[in-house]
């Protein structure tokens, strides 16, 4: 019966005219109606990813789109260099690692960002670089890296591609591929594209298609070429996610009547409603600008509480459910999503609700301060932010 | 406005039932509330498979379970055995052949099934094979393997794994595979399951598992020993594909009121229904009895006929959609899908829209002898085949 209030960084709540795109009757994936929808979709979604290159769907999930670049562009014993600032990195380095890659790991501590000085100097030792991995947004700790400035540097230093996963934050930041340099920058369907899991977008540039021709690697269901030959046609090689490819048609129609630039501006307000919120009830943040993600906050646990017991209560008594840290920051921080199918009101409901978890736990602080901090800043903005959808 | 008639043998289309449990709320794939709907699920679908394994879900097409069921169990360099007889059987060895594998291809010609004897002889020369690949229904001919028969020989002849494409079957034809001797089955879930693609099921022996373990070939997304360790955990690696799920969960409830055996019978009637349908007007079928499968029927394009025009008429004028052939089928060939949310009535839907394209290019024909046909042997079966959804 009671609305689950879900604040996770992913999966992220549906819109229902994207749950009613899916609820369409099915249609083949070799159709005429079918190659239609996918050519329109996947010309439509090229400004979320700032690029002419085609917008390339998988049926899997993000991960797979990070393996798939991975796989696909560099071969077992070349040199790569991941940057890694959460769990994310790391995990990009383990799938570098799996298949036999020379991995130089640019390790930052978690909640920090990975500046254009560290990443020259710590590629200025190295040489014969095939690709530079770095996360946009990490979505362990909450953390934007500056993601146009590394990518400078990466270029300027090297010949090496620079591959992004974009996963928790494509759709609600800007991401000029082209113009910044980024080679390949994989999605996921989940985030801030708010469609379900399951649908895996990738987009490749030229210069890393010709590393990927050259490529022997064995890769089959991930065969970045194969989906290349089949785009051509307006199709995938596989049987397509029909009903996700229906919903991201809509997202699409979604975003385009609140125009991208606006949907940025939403994210970067509800990020800054919560930075206020949490200032006011002096509580700390994991992060701090300018590298904070406008996709998800990490709060570190308010002092003396139990962070378990909070969230637990959140979750039982108000169906709010925030989630926890990943790693050695579980215990330590807990991390508010925002973004996607999310709106200044829904920031304001879950600051509330959170004072209500607090004030049960009697913790020590002025009731609706944190409110009030959010509301102030979305009262300050502009008037056309929240729009009608 | 038209209904799309979708006779495919997949994507098939989805129940209502199915889209709504696929419009709830989204809940995060780490929650409680995941965990228990992932057990029991994932515990309701072992009757489709015949097993006491467990059925793994990875967020991807069929493609991909066949693709982790070959590079999890068999290295580069072993032995394997593929037997092909069509389009997907090729597929399977395309999948070997790309990783190294020492791939010998039984070769039947399209429209037959390998009988036990034709295995046991291809087996007979050979030594030390590490894995035998069969497909149970291959679509492209609409032909089903004897493949209870063929894991008999496998057993008999070999210490090789059994490794099974279930893709357009599993969930409308018998499958037990513990008690057969199948070591991997894979299937998809946009066929017979009645669901959108985008979730693939697979399941794993004990002799299977071993060789699993012993494998070091490096894979990540497909990674079947990842699955298994979060399995235990009630949850997958990655970010599962919840709206599939909780539609899985519904087919479930659907195959379980209309008991998985009565499912068995009514797709076994419908193949009787189209098989009697194309006798009585004369048009020949692709395969033939014992080996026909109850999901899919490969019809002989009627004689004198533009198949091409035949079927753009059906679909233009009648929105009743076929398959066409595929690969050197293609003309020869088309194929009506009767699996899944397909009932007896849908069938002479087709069968009499079909005739009524025949009538319009001049097809020498009794009108209506089809039709009357398949009524003919729906009315002879007793009364509770076609139940209620």
């Amino acid at each position: 019966m009671y609305k689950l209030i879900l604040r996770h960084p992913g999966p992220t709540p549906i819109p229902k005219k994207v749950n009613m795109a899916m609820s369409q009757d099915i249609i083949s994936h070799r159709s005429p109606e079918f190659i239609k929808l996918f050519r329109e979709t996947t010309a439509r979604i090229k400004p979320l990813f700032g690029t002419e290159q085609d917008v390339l769907l998988l049926a899997a999930s993000g991960t797979a789109a990070l393996e798939a670049a991975a796989v696909n562009a560099v071969s077992p014993g070349e040199k790569v260099v991941v940057i890694s600032i959460g769990a994310f990195g790391d995990y990009f380095a383990a799938i570098c690692e799996k298949y036999g890659f020379d991995v130089h790991k640019l390790q930052k501590t978690w909640g920090e960002a990975c500046t254009p000085e560290e990443l020259e100097a710590f590629l200025k030792p190295l040489n014969n670089i095939k690709a530079v991995f770095a996360t946009y947004c990490e979505t362990s700790t909450g953390v934007l890296n500056p993601i146009e400035d590394l990518a400078k540097i990466v270029k300027k230093n090297t010949d090496a591609l620079f591959i992004v996963d974009g996963v928790s934050c494509i759709g609600a930041v800007p991401a000029k591929m082209d113009e910044w340099g980024i080679d390949i920058l994989a999605t996921g369907s989940q985030k801030a594209l708010m469609l379900p899991p399951g649908l895996a977008l990738i987009s490749v540039s030229e210069q890393a298609w010709k590393a990927i021709e050259n490529n022997q690697t064995p890769v089959y269901y991930l065969n970045l070429l194969t989906y290349r030959d089949w785009f051509e046609q307006g199709m995938t090689p596989n049987t397509s996610a029909v009903t996700l490819i229906y919903g991201l048609s809509a997202v699409c129609d979604l975003i385009e009547e609140e125009t991208f630039a606006r949907t940025v501006e939403r994210h970067e307000l509800m990020k800054k409603m919560v930075k206020e919120a949490m200032n006011a009830l002096d509580i700390d943040l994991l992060a701090s600008e300018p590298f904070m993600s406008p996709t998800v906050t990490a709060i570190r646990t308010p002092k003396y509480l139990d962070l378990e017991q909070f969230l637990q209560l959140l979750k039982q008594k108000y169906h709010l459910d925030f989630a926890g840290g990943l790693g050695s920051l579980q215990g330590q921080i807990f991390r508010f999503g925002h973004m996607g199918y999310c709106f200044p009101a829904d920031v304001l409901e879950a600051v509330s609700l959170m004072e209500a978890g607090l004030k049960e736990l009697s913790y020590p602080f002025e009731m609706g301060a944190g409110v009030k901090a959010a509301a102030d800043t979305l009262s300050a903005t502009k008037a056309d932010i929240q729009v009608k959808i």
